[in-house]
């Protein structure tokens, strides 16, 4: 990770604190911290640190004792459930000096209760209807999704804090929809004093993409530039501040400097933020009413998912064949069985009749291929495990890639890697460019 | 999440700390804290928390600072690289009171300067150099896959340090190969005291595997259960400890646990630990010699890379087929119009015919097909957003399954419940079990 420093301490701070024995078990991955820390950043706050811990007696109590008033924004996930072990109201609580009342929403117990007789014979217990009850003196936050509501409060004089629901969909509906997101605006504005976007490049390797940028790195510099790198793409995130010194806002800042970035960077941006290589290709075939169909062989599948894992896909996805073996390649794309043995079923010669095979039978306009060694097993000295060959056809349109991806990630990031860059061929077939070497 | 209550004190304890800006701005998730979080209790050691801190100066020797002597462990990841402001050697050293001398390893140094002029053209910087340095007094950590080396040390007269670089293949190399987990096993033994393990389940809800186990739950227990519901499967932890007034060890304490459970959830548990649902049923075919093939709507290819991302998935998937639009299950499956027309897409009786269709066509001894509404778009009052009709084909084998998947968890998570649900159908139907209704 290269980066330039923190930014100053104008900027209003945050934590996100996590609670779940589960998370300290490995047991379940945590996304919610992440989610927010990008959210937090996007109302301009600066996250200083991210903690989880369990559900033992007074754990977040004495947390929340260390924090209070040293940071401006306290989030917390989880705990708010039916469970003994669901400890957030009483530990906040603790931490204030104060009562559990029930949330001062006409019907909320009653809703809660006839919410549990659809499932259980007998009586709510105490614990299920505790999820209707709250520390005195805060504002409940509505969960549209599940029976446990979250609510917000001042702890001490400067910290604000925002208690929501473990289980990601309902944690972000209590956010969003239930008003925490638009208490956050209210107080610290639309993060005028900081600014956040993230470049998405492919095509080539971080050291190349940072060679294109070196110079914005300097330390201490505005704005804050950090790259990083996964199967998926080359990413370059730029953290802005406003500099009220030279009346420079922060959101002109990061714009400024991102159209800086893609001027440098030229060809291999390719996308912003949000955005993926997927939801960018199917958005263009369908603003040009155009198809595409897959044939995969290493990736298994995956080049397919990614294309349909967007909304709307549908509309330029029709057919895809996970042609496994020799056989299915022959038999399903028309793969000529000489072919295969002259040139093996990794090679350029057998993903350009794969990616011809399925655009002549779907009569898709654009037709991708991927055979290669996803490993662990299967390398060899010539076609050692990485060794991916992609074919591209397309309307004026076909050519061949090969590529070495980087074996020792494993089979996982293999795929993940040959998904990228046959995405990654499309887009830049579609955008006119030129084919990468 | 439901669980009983944490661990007794005798039972060392860890944390573990993720350094680095790009996770505390939401742009990388960190996979490197619950993988270890996993390994340190497997080690024995019960996991009390888990922060996340940026790379300002002095941030990690001011959390050190409140951790040294409060915990047995510490491993932290990151900040080790070839940059300014990677400072965990810098902060340890300042921690510590001491030095920051060579890895006393002989030719260290000299390997770096060389793999750096692989690449440069100038001499190394002193920050490349610096990650074949350490704290005076620690032990070096050798990295197999990257450049930076770790190093572990004693902090205090009670914690033990662990130093690992970020990058998740190169930390997990450090710590296995290089050297911290003999450590551990060294110091802390085979976790003796506390042994840990999964069961995995599928074909009920949260609610009901629960109602099944539900007297393990009692608070304060021994060992302690937690149960986690996501798209892919609901599983039940347990987490036990050895108890030396009853001379009863910890991992028979365990077995005869998870035994029991076992006993308890019947057809509903299908495998331990790493397993998944696309691992057991590759297994199976791979000992039976048989072999699957798929046909997908709706799940867009999920289904074939689920099993494909297993290694050696070779042996028993050689087809697969996305077939997203009706002229696609005509043409390449041999779905009758007339299905199509009657009954419409999203039926038991197309997702019969796709079934039949693939197996027929490939020759697969199995077939698994699901075509159903992902989501956003496309729901009908008759099939909302979320219905999903599976089909499976075998030796004397054919039946069909409907699903309403909870459709507000959105469209990724209706695709993995119902891949889930159709390696659940192949994985009774191949233990000769009746089908769910």
């Amino acid at each position: 990770m290269t980066s330039s420093s923190a930014p100053t301490s104008e900027v209003p701070t945050a934590v996100v604190i996590s609670i779940g024995e589960e998370l300290l078990e490995g047991r379940v991955a945590d996304t919610n911290a992440g989610t927010f820390a990008r959210e937090l950043l996007l109302h301009g706050l600066h996250v200083s640190a991210l903690y989880t811990i369990g559900d033992g007696v007074g754990e977040l109590q004495q947390l929340l004792a260390t924090l209070t008033d040293k940071v401006d924004v306290i989030l917390t996930t989880g705990g708010l459930g039916p469970t003994l072990d669901d400890r957030t109201r009483g530990d906040v609580a603790a931490a204030l000096g104060v009562d559990i009342v029930p949330v001062p929403v006409p019907g909320a117990m009653a809703h809660l209760a006839e919410v549990y007789a659809r499932y259980h014979p007998d009586q709510a217990t105490e614990e299920f209807l505790a999820q209707a009850s709250m520390p005195a003196g805060a504002e409940p936050l509505a969960n549209a999704v599940g029976s446990a509501w979250g609510f917000m409060r001042n702890l001490g004089s400067r910290s604000r804090l925002y208690c929501l629901p473990g289980p990601p969909v309902e944690c972000w509906s209590t956010f969003r929809a239930g008003g925490a997101a638009a208490d956050l605006q209210q107080r610290f504005g639309a993060g005028a004093g900081l600014a956040h976007g993230v470049l998405h490049t492919a095509g080539a390797p971080e050291s190349v993409v940072e060679e294109q940028v070196r110079e914005f790195f300097s330390p201490g510099s505005n704005p804050r530039l950090g790259i990083t790198a996964s199967a998926d793409q080359v990413s370059i995130s730029v953290l802005a501040r406003s500099e009220p010194a030279k009346a420079s806002s922060a959101s002109v800042l990061l714009e400024s400097t991102l159209v800086e970035l893609q001027r440098r960077l030229g060809h291999l941006w390719w996308g912003r933020d949000s955005q993926t290589l997927a939801s960018l290709v199917v958005e263009t075939l369908s603003a040009r009413r155009q198809t595409v169909t897959v044939a995969e062989s290493c990736t298994g599948g995956r080049l397919a998912a990614a294309l349909t894992g967007v909304a709307g896909a549908s509309d330029v996805f029709s057919f895809g064949w996970v042609t496994y073996s020799n056989e299915a390649k022959q038999q399903q794309l028309g793969v000529p069985q000489q072919l295969l043995v002259e040139h093996g079923a990794v090679s350029v010669e057998v993903a350009a009749a794969m990616a011809e095979g399925a655009r002549r039978v779907s009569g898709a306009d654009w037709s991708l291929a991927i055979t290669g060694v996803a490993g662990p097993d299967g390398g060899t000295a010539e076609k050692p495990v990485g060794a991916v060959c992609l074919a591209i056809c397309g309307p004026n349109t076909a050519y061949t890639l090969v590529r070495q991806q980087f074996a020792r990630a494993g089979r996982d990031a293999i795929q993940r890697q040959s998904v990228r860059d046959a995405l990654d061929m499309l887009r830049r077939a579609l955008a006119g460019l030129p084919a990468l070497g």
